[in-house]
């Protein structure tokens, strides 16, 4: 199932981004570039396994699961820019500033922001809570990472803090859209709906967390971050029940998540 | 009329604009500053105006005016950053990255940008459309600026040319933008919307080759700006013709920038 879920993803990405060659041609380019380069794509399969949890069609969350993707991706090429975390490598490749420059950059990722909100007005049912969604990722997702860089620059990193805001808007929002907007696109129920929200909140926390932990860095000391991991992982199951649809993916997720290995070589 | 417009749009961006000290205050500071720093608010006129063209309520487009307006203030931080444009000063006050950094200017601008869907998906009706129409322009207006920039950088710019693919995204999809919104959102037929988009192409062309009349630069000569000024801002008055509503203001765009003082101190 995953497997088809994840040709499902790629296929939609491919049909919605420019086609090879369209003017202009080098901003084309770097959008493909940038979404085409390996990620996991969790996001988008949050978003379609949130469809088949409230009972409804995976082809139905297509379109939203691949803007998330897409906003996802936009987020990175304008995080690694040089005013932001000056980042030359990314999945192993270069990323999109040091291959095509730095305006090309700015704009491939405003084009990719822009290009999300079309893709997800596609959605076959609500369509505008699917874009309220998105809507409100896409202005946390920025909230938070402008909150971590003033975190960053105040030197509060590593430091011990209950304060998690900038995890939450800079991640966990995106997978809370990506579940929203697969279940709304399926026409879920409002109390589904709202389950969806609680477990990918959780999911997308445990997950930022665990990211820190995998890469010895982040806002928190390394017990608070483990502690909360499991916390967070705990919660994220929990919400889970009494959705009507087969949530088996969604479980497998959090049950990883807080595994010693993490995402780490993640494929489906 | 045109006064209380003004007024609901200003009470609108009000509305939607984080307020201030909404946390990371910096980055909502500097949203506020670019949106409220005394623009013409041309682009969500236009909408307004569309709705009421149409036969319909201002109020109904209240939301997409301010959308459009949130991302075309979007465009212009990004347009001002030192590796594009490297503008210091616009409207006679510090550009948002001189005034709050760089960093800081990136994020606010994508903030807006992803606002701006977000304001637009209140529309009270066919809030997809709206969503959708947004998002062209959002996209289009990225494709023509990297279109400009590539014709700059092979030394394209003042020869004469017939290829407005640049003018027709980054200024035209805009306006075209604003107008298929309020119609749209005021609740008006096909018909009309295609009236409108039409008279927002052809005003938005000759706006921009106004511009280029105004500060003697573009990629057009002289006389090129000229005679297209004339002739897309006589198109965009016969476009109106037809329409149910009041096209009294619209029709007072075409023929002022059809006129040797263009929108220099325009306040309505």
């Amino acid at each position: 199932m995953t497997v088809e879920f994840s040709e499902l993803v790629e296929r939609t990405l491919d049909e919605c981004l420019p086609a090879a060659g369209t003017r202009p041609a080098a901003l084309c380019e770097a959008m493909r570039y940038a979404v085409g380069s390996g990620g996991k794509r969790l996001r988008p399969l949050v978003c379609l396994n949130a469809a088949i949890a409230v009972g409804g069609r995976a082809e139905d969350a297509r379109h939203p699961a691949a803007a998330i993707e897409i906003l996802h991706n936009y987020t990175l090429i304008h995080d690694d820019l040089p005013a932001m975390d000056n980042d030359v490598e990314r999945r192993g490749k270069p990323t999109v500033w040091k291959k095509f420059g730095e305006a090309e950059a700015i704009l491939a990722g405003d084009a990719l922001l822009a290009l999300a909100f079309r893709v997800a007005a596609k959605a076959p049912r609500n369509a505008d809570a699917v874009v309220e969604a998105l809507g409100d990722a896409g202005v946390g997702v920025v909230l938070g990472q402008a909150d971590e860089l003033s975190a960053m620059r105040g030197g509060a990193s590593g430091s011990a803090t209950d304060d998690d805001f900038a995890y939450r808007r800079k991640t966990a929002d995106l997978f809370v859209a990506a579940a929203a907007m697969g279940a709304l696109a399926a026409g879920g129920s409002a109390a589904d709906v709202a389950r969806l929200r609680e477990y990918a909140l959780r999911f997308g926390l445990a997950f930022q967390y665990a990211d820190d932990l995998a890469d010895g860095d982040g806002l928190f000391t390394r017990e608070t971050a483990e502690s909360r991991v499991a916390e967070h992982a705990e919660a994220a199951l929990a919400a889970l029940s009494g959705l009507p649809g087969d949530v088996s993916f969604l479980e497998s997720l959090a049950k990883r998540v807080a595994s010693p290995c993490g995402f780490r070589g993640f494929r489906v």
